[in-house]
């Protein structure tokens, strides 16, 4: 007999991914019919119109077929040879051969002095070790690492955000670990309180789970929130206190759009708090920030605060599927050094980033200000990421999934329930990213406006 | 406190993969103190002098830079921008954008013409369904998502082949389940018996394991060889008497050296028997074969005789990480769309094809003749795949671990210990790629013949 569902096992048949679950499944079905359908689902850019940079996609060219370096001296700036032809040196065999499980040590050596040089001001001077640094397919792949490692029975749990990003939900269901929520405060832009991150610990005792991380999303997905430097210092202690390693997903760590804000690292944190007790895992990738090279799949994971045997695990790990992909290596390379002043590529990816950030905060700001304008949604600030969780009034014994579904079938908006993430009891909202192109916006917020007025 | 060892679980801690293990470590540092390594321990050819072709990576990198398009008229051959074009419109976003979780639709339509085209001969017509068909980074993921699927428990048992290629033995344990080893038959060419799986299946019963599925790799690795058709349809019956599903490791399959022989699939074969009562999973990947483009990690699954419920679970176990890599994707399109007869670069894309599998073919039957001459030594027939798998005949009460660490440290050769893939008790091997260069091989054989005389 062929392979049934009933063979298939819990873990797999309870595991949910809302962000590519039954309503994207609707939206390509009537894609198909010939609707056209506005994706709201996903953070996926250059889906929407955004252009990749040419400086980066230039090397990566070049770096696919080297031969360019002689050829290309016509078509290609000097700096994007010399890129190029470094690389090709410094990889020894180019994109065709498997790195070493870890990536790449010349990445991984520029991803060192990248954290450094981000996270050194104030009294910090930045320490990174190159050999805790891992070249991961995205930064998915490296969050799947790390849970696989700290998940080892139906005990173990794994403390996520309400509302969170589904990867997180799914994974732990996946490897058989209990997920243990603490809710972010809407009401004060998301943040995180003592009191909640106790309460869910004590929920995690009640149920005889025995908690060994939490994970922090910064800025936040879906919230667009950025945490405090407060808020992270209460993290870290709080994690201290209870023995937890924190995993700081900080992908979004280019996408702050608050006036006069910064992103500050965990790892920044936990230096300025001389803390090296608490093992920190953190997550950057080449698919947000101005890149958005989502389908390249690249990102690291940089590990502190662990012995060196357990290092040693996580190697082994990464060895069994052999390495990360290298265009997507590279790609993570030229994240963590883009072109200098003075070199001729330089003013071009300037320009190039510049205006896709500008771009993304002026949506972000349209977005905000045009859901608060629907009467019954109420949207806390887009400080930052690519995402907005409205709060919505919605008539009652009627779900966010409903909603979304009938606001797909009804305008062509593909957006995601706010069940997918995670929210309070009683409350409803749905995630939309600030991504379609500007001159769509008005017209996406008021067909919600529309659609919501009218949907009961 | 910060991640103990201690902490990590049983499945973490028992996975082992010999291929990047302490023997490679050693290599490693070694090299970096300044001796020269010959790497035979990974299929890796890229990293041993094999040329790209020039052909998928012209047209990988007219992808990555699409300008190119334009500005590239006088570099690269017209079907290269012709494809680079087609690729960009049928992909709709390009390289930069997630693709479907499944991959890119008209790449795994592709990959259905070139099954049923290879598949097609003698009574069968064969039918391929491109919903079943998933792109993975390299084969390996594509593995791990079928034991993923398969194993549900701790009762839950893989045969796999002893000899084996030591992802299989890795994932296994990493995801709880239990590996249930049968016997390759060293003598016949390293070929399967009935009566050796139905052992298999009986210790499985005794250990009261429930065995779900049977891997089959072949061309074989590390054993060089190639099933019979008899052979295969038996393991078909075999699978089909005990509910087993099939996972068919066709990687190698453009690696068959043997003389008048040629690749069949277990998709052919199962066709050919007009059986749809067996689950069969089926793997290729683009690192193998002539491509050798192990660091871009391409591949795909196939999928047949599985309900298409069970396919909606496989699709959301993929969508969790959100696609494989794009240019990944992209040269696995190149993989089953070679340049057709009178395009311009059909004539070069051949020629360097037949010269790495020729060349290929001549290392294997050097490497053969080589092994088997020196005394204590005995090597099968390496017919396919990249490997040889000799026995070797050691000193009372040493074992093959110690043997290949003495002699990466006498001759700086790296190869894997046999117990790394599994080996009848009493017995001993090695795995050697048959990949450094042809000048070098008649080295490294005087090499590991005169440290064989002298070790003991």
């Amino acid at each position: 007999m062929p392979l049934q569902i009933s063979d298939l096992g819990d873990a797999v048949l309870h595991t949910h991914y809302a962000v590519r679950g039954p309503i994207v499944a609707r939206a390509q079905e009537l894609e198909r019919s010939g609707r056209q359908i506005v994706y709201c689902n996903i953070g996926n850019p250059q889906s929407l119109g955004q252009k990749p940079l040419s400086y980066i996609r230039n090397v990566l060219a070049v770096c696919e077929q080297p031969e360019l370096i002689r050829t290309g001296a016509g078509i290609f700036e000097h700096d994007v040879l010399e890129k190029a032809r470094y690389i090709m040196e410094a990889s020894k065999y180019g994109l065709g051969a498997y790195s070493d499980s870890k990536g790449l040590s010349f990445v991984r050596e520029a991803i060192a002095d990248f954290i450094k040089t981000r996270d050194s001001f104030g009294d910090v001077v930045q320490h990174v070790d190159p050999n805790h640094v891992y070249l991961t397919d995205g930064a998915s792949k490296g969050v799947q690492t790390a849970l696989r490692l700290l998940i080892s029975s139906e005990k173990d749990g794994i403390l996520i955000p309400i509302p969170q990003y589904p990867l997180y939900s799914a994974t732990i269901t996946l490897y058989g670990g209990q997920q243990v929520g603490y809710y972010l405060d809407e009401e004060s832009g998301w943040s995180l309180s003592e009191e909640m991150l106790e309460d869910a610990i004590h929920d995690a005792i009640k149920r005889s789970v025995r908690a060994r991380a939490i994970v922090v999303i910064n800025p936040g997905n879906p919230t667009g929130g950025v945490l405090s430097e407060e808020n992270m210092r209460m993290v870290v202690r709080f994690a201290k206190r209870h023995n937890l390693s924190i995993l700081a997903d900080e992908v979004y760590q280019q996408n702050v759009y608050k006036p006069g804000a910064r992103f500050i690292s965990f790892a920044h944190i936990m230096s300025s708090m001389k803390e090296r007790e608490v093992s920190l895992f953190s997550f950057h990738s080449i698919s947000k920030g101005f890149f958005g090279e989502c389908g390249q799949r690249g990102g690291y994971m940089e590990v502190r605060n662990v012995p060196e045997e357990v290092i040693a695990q996580i190697t082994k790990l990464q060895s069994v599927a052999l390495c990360a992909n290298l265009p997507g290596q590279i790609l993570t390379f030229l994240l963590v050094s883009p072109p200098k002043q003075g070199e001729p590529s330089y003013s071009r990816y300037t320009e190039e980033r510049n205006a896709i950030l500008s771009e993304l905060a002026r949506r972000a700001k349209l977005i905000y200000e045009g859901l608060n304008r629907i009467p019954g949604f109420s949207c806390q600030p887009i400080d930052g990421a690519m995402y907005a969780f409205p709060s919505i009034t919605l008539p009652k014994g009627r779900s966010d999934e409903e909603y979304c579904m009938a606001l797909l079938e009804a305008k062509g908006i593909c957006v995601v329930a706010g069940s997918g993430f995670g929210q309070k009891p009683g409350t409803a909202h749905f995630r939309t990213t600030i991504l379609p192109p500007t001159d769509q916006l008005a017209r996406v917020i008021e067909a919600i406006a529309n659609f919501h007025k009218n949907w009961n």
